[in-house]
């Protein structure tokens, strides 16, 4: 309860702030990105191109780095805004998305680490341990379902993250149907969400704003990471129980999904938030 | 009735197998694309650069090529992809959007099909005449509404899409108020949707991933095809009912597509949908 | 209410012409671009490759060029258009999206206008300051609220707006609490719309297609520019009172917006629009 009454104050203090958020991400799910970063009390600015992005990153609280859909000259624009964030002690999420499946996209997450040295890197099962070193067959970007709730891959999930976290200095995040959350140290497992979330697309792109949001107010990476990967699984669920009738579907579900984020409170975060802290 | 019931099958093969698709796409629609692919039970990955395409078209089981905001790069992408699908024998859906109104663009479509050997290409009226060969004024890219519902325009519709899947050796989509479905020999008339699926962007797009998912899961070119427009039909057939409100536009029928593609059921395809053999 | 009646008309005129409208603009807008498009009426063309966009341009009503993920590539494409678009007086309209945050932004915005003379030029009041010449230091593209509603920051916005109009040759249209649109002699107040609509990506850049599909079927550029302001202002009005629940939020919103632009009617302009001249 501790750490929900945090993330709770958290939550105020981001609406308070308005902080405003630089993404450089894919185009596929680039909508739902600024309108969940809209719905939670940040600001987003949205610009990939190699011109602009310095000059962007350097007004904004937080960048997020979405490896979705890259391309090499978006990947020139990501190295350039890493530099400058990391000079300005601006933080930076990395959202991991496909380095599982991709190897040039591997090669890519760590070149962006080494430049940006991220407070926080995200990714399903398959990503992190891809970028773990680990030889792994990922199915595609959104299906990765690992960690599963078995025990045992709950396990494994933690152990790799709190490597993984020390040796890169940054929060790891795994998602799956338990949520992992690290910084090498400390370790949280969160049980919201539900099995809608990855028939859209975008619900991992969207808890990566929502980080980045967080700690674009000044929350520290830890709880950033916490708390947005909490508020997406409340929001998750929410969004879930409002599906009430035989036709809602995933359409729907989305809509419901940046809906909650927006009508996410306080008490809600304290009475739905599933956290255990390891 | 006896295509009824194979499609309903192709729906459960599909769920079964969930096959991951390619989409090397535009990025007007391409959120649109992924949820759908989502939505019928198979996992989109979408990726137009260079240096990943080759990677990810070998390990997918098809690929959706779709011509909307085209640009020099993503053709390239593209050519790459089509031939490291060609191959691998991966099946490979074409969308010509915009090849009626875009002289550049039909001549990418040409270059395309050389490269990939299609097996299934799909347009409107207007985009498939330009393909044939018939000199077209096409309004933009989602207005051509033919062919119509005369006889006269159905069967020419016909006649071209048979000749051009003969000489194409793929199986021709013609959509429209009718939709045109044949590998040349076999040919069938769909007649499910309507006309609020051409005041939505996406309505084609979405149904070229329904196909691509159908071929991703092992239906034939010519089951895929019709499995994925009677799906789209039904869909819309579904969408359209459910606006039963005097507020609901065209905002709510995109996201009630998806939520019927979603609750789509073997059942509805049997009793819903509309198709004749010629 | 001569206005009011007025825009009644030309909705009316632009539901028949169904006139089609290049964009050349940001991916993460597009989708909603292209809806709104299609949901008052016309018909969207989206293509931002230098090969193609001279062809397209040609054949158009009107061209939305929006500076939202502006990147090297799209503005050659967009001054190759806006020369097109000058020689054949196709009227362009021009989104300021971010230059009151990006430089180099600004000093495209500076080129585009020397090569297309836009009918009209949109934005904020940071970004309308910022074309005007005066330093502004802009919170990101989404969050620039004023002119709010104290008479002294929109009058500060007209005088300016008068100014920029006069020389430009332009309709300005600076958005806000109050939106202001003027020719550099009449001037109009408008005052639809609520606090929701800045907390959903893109109703900006959707103001702007509505705008540029008012001017494709033939409106002067003043009363396009009104239209297409009243337009989404009432639309934001019906998706507000529409939000009658507690779980309701911007995702719903969005969805609604499209909805009432595509429910828009004549009677609901009369009744509802807010409109003041000046």
């Amino acid at each position: 309860m501790e750490a929900n009454k945090k993330i709770g104050e958290e939550l105020l203090r981001l609406r308070d702030k308005n902080p405003l958020v630089h993404h450089i991400t894919n185009y596929v799910t680039a909508n739902d990105c600024a309108n969940i970063t809209l719905a939670i009390g940040a600001s987003p600015v949205m610009a990939d191109d190699i011109n602009e992005v310095r000059d962007i990153t350097a007004m904004v609280s937080s960048l997020v780095i979405n490896l979705g859909t890259l391309s090499k000259q978006r990947l020139e624009a990501m190295l350039a805004a890493a530099y400058t964030a990391r000079g300005l002690r601006i933080p930076v999420v990395l959202d991991l998305v496909g380095v599982g499946a991709i190897p040039s996209r591997l090669a890519a997450a760590y070149k962006i680490i080494e430049e940006a040295e991220p407070a926080v890197v995200k990714g399903n099962m398959s990503e992190v341990k891809a970028l773990y070193g680990m030889d792994v067959k990922a199915k595609g970007v959104d299906a990765a379902l690992m960690p599963g709730s078995e025990e045992s891959e709950v396990s494994e999930a933690a152990s790799i993250a709190k490597e993984l976290a020390k040796k890169l200095r940054a929060v790891i995040v795994i998602t799956g149907k338990v949520d992992i959350i690290t910084d090498g140290e400390a370790l949280y497992r969160v049980e919201n969400g539900n099995y809608m979330m990855s028939r859209v697309t975008g619900a991992g792109c969207m808890c990566t704003s929502l980080i980045a949001s967080y700690i674009g107010a000044g929350a520290e990476p830890l709880t950033a990471a916490l708390a947005g990967v909490v508020s997406m699984g409340i929001a998750g669920d929410v969004a879930f129980e409002r599906l009430n009738d035989t036709l809602g579907g995933t359409g729907s579900f989305k809509v419901y999904l940046i809906d909650a984020i927006y009508n996410l409170t306080e008490k809600a975060i304290i009475e739905r938030g599933i956290i255990h802290e390891a």
